[in-house]
Parts: structure tokens; C-alpha cells; sequence
């Protein structure tokens, strides 16, 4: 599981998400799982892909005009047991009820 | 908009949905708009409540019996214009398309 | 133990120095103990304190002309027992000599 | 420029320090010029080499027992100017006085 937010710095304008889009598009092409959030992008890869796919969306902001990207790759791997996005959701969501 | 995260350490289990859902319970209860992200929860709020909604989360971490917390707090404030959590993702979401 | 780090988004320019001196004043003005690190400061002071200063840090960066602001605020607390900077610090270096 | 901090989850202690020491020995393996602060260690280095002290950094720790580890990496690159770490700190700290 690894989360990825891409901050570019210095653009003069407070908007972000065609940048943010520049970033999403290479976590589409690299063909993982992924769940767009209001401030991040989550997806369930093998930490050699999370990390090609941080180096990529980094790069496409770049690529997209940027001057300065500060780019967070949070990388939660677990190795007793696998659960899905969606099965991490549930769990929390049914105790809370 | 802010992006709220809990990590209980030195639990002795690799499950956290217990002390997450300890922690959502909050964001609940402060009557705050939130999605769940399977990273992070996200909310709307006002500065004030944002941080108060952190220390209680965080406090129900340890009340749950966490001896110790890292609670992750990010505030994303922005005042030329307000966008909703959906707003946001569809926004990304169109130009990607 | 706190971790700060402020970002203004929009701001035109790829220095941060200004906007991150007037978080970092008010961090000197609650009194705490800091370590200014190159990509963040790091404090020592109760949970209240921790969020107030965080507030703090927020609106200064917002009075200093940014539109838009990023902050983070990590909160590592650990009831067990108490750890100085320079301790956790000296642990972790005596142990990789 | 780069941070990385790594989390054991669920190793039955609060203290961390043996594990940070595992990450921070493939930190200083990568001979890249680092520092050690309470809460995180910051590096300088090519985005390649970023990704790949990340990727030996959360191997170590795992490699170390634990069974959950959430590393994060926070990578922030300046393509006008380029200023290393003293600089950084020092920029900020003479505005504040």
C-alpha cells in the first residue's frame, strides 16, 4: 500500500490540479490499483513499483512546468497479511458503527 | 481541508483498525463532513476544529490503550477560493480522463 | 516531540526562507525548546502547546502573503517514557557507530 | 534533498531506536551526505539514489523483525538553485534573529 502527494512550489497560483493530473496519469500508466483522495493518491503495489511510479509522478510535475516539487511517498507494507484498499476501509468502517 | 492520520506503536500486533476506529469515532463525533482513505482520514473543518478533532483522535489512541502515538496532522488551508472534497477529486479525475 | 513543516503554494517564487522564518518566529515566541532541521522543525512541548504553536505557524505564513498553506504537524508522544531531542538523537547514533 | 522516516508497527516496544539504526546504516552505506534529527533523517542526494536508500531503508527494517513498517520519503527538488543543508538552515535562522 503507498500513498503519494505531489506538492509543486513557486507556480503562482494556488491551483494544483493539473499538476496533480500530470502525476495521476503515470500512476494510471504504471497499471496499479489506485483510489484518488481529496489530498492524496492511494495504491497497492510491490515497493520496486511504488517507487518507480513516485519517481515518475515527481518527474511529471517537473515536466509540467514546476520549478520545485516536494513529493511524499508513504510506503505501509505488511507482511503477516495482505488487505486490499478496500478491505481497510471496511474494517474501520464497521467498528465505528 | 485536513488529512489526519494515527499510528500506535509498540502495540505487539500489525492490525490497527481497532485504535483507527477509536480515532474516527472523534471525527464523527465533532460533526465534521469526512471520507475514509485507506491511509488517512480526510475532513472539512475550520482551523479550530481541525485541531481540536486531532488532539481528541489522538487522545483516543491512547485510551485505547497505545503507549505510544504518532498522530500526523496536515492542514490544507486556501483562501482565494473553497473547494469541497469532491470537487477536488473530480477536478483531477476530468483531466485525467 | 512535535514535527512542523509549513508550505505556501502559489507564491510565484521557489524560496520558502521568508514564509518558513515567520512559522519558525512563533515557535521562538511559545518559549519551546526547537531544532530548525533542513526540511522541518522539531519541538518539544505538551499536546495543547504542540497545536497552538501549529496555529500558530499556519496564520503567520497566511499574514506573510500566501494564498494557500500546507502545514504539517506530527505529534510523537510516548507515555512509557520521555526522550529529549538529543537523546533520541545520541541512541540512534551510538548504535550505527 | 530528502527525508525519510521509517515506523516498525506492532513490535511490542515503544522504542525504535534499533530499528532507526538499521535504516540509518543503509543511509550511511549510500555515502551520501546525511543528517540525523530527532524526528526524521534529511540526505541529499540524485532522485535515484533517494529512491534506492528509501527502498534498503525500509528492507532494513524489516530485515530487523519487524512485520509492518510504514516508511515515509519526502523529496523535495529545486531546479533553479540548489542549496544544501547548512544553507537551508541558516537562511532561516538569520531572518529570525
Amino acid at each position: 500500500m503507498a500513498e503519494l502527494s505531489v506538492v509543486p512550489i513557486g507556480t503562482g497560483s494556488t491551483g494544483l490540479s493539473d499538476y496533480i493530473a500530470a502525476a495521476l496519469r503515470e500512476v494510471k500508466r504504471a497499471g496499479v490499483k489506485y483510489q484518488l483522495c481529496p489530498t492524496c493518491t492511494v495504491f497497492e503495489a510491490e515497493l520496486d513499483t511504488a517507487l518507480s511510479v513516485a519517481k515518475a509522478a515527481h518527474q511529471a510535475v517537473i515536466d509540467s512546468g514546476a520549478k520545485r516539487v516536494i513529493t511524499t511517498l508513504r510506503i505501509d507494507e505488511r507482511l503477516d497479511t495482505q488487505r486490499i484498499m478496500e478491505e481497510r476501509v471496511e474494517r474501520v468502517t464497521e467498528k465505528v458503527k
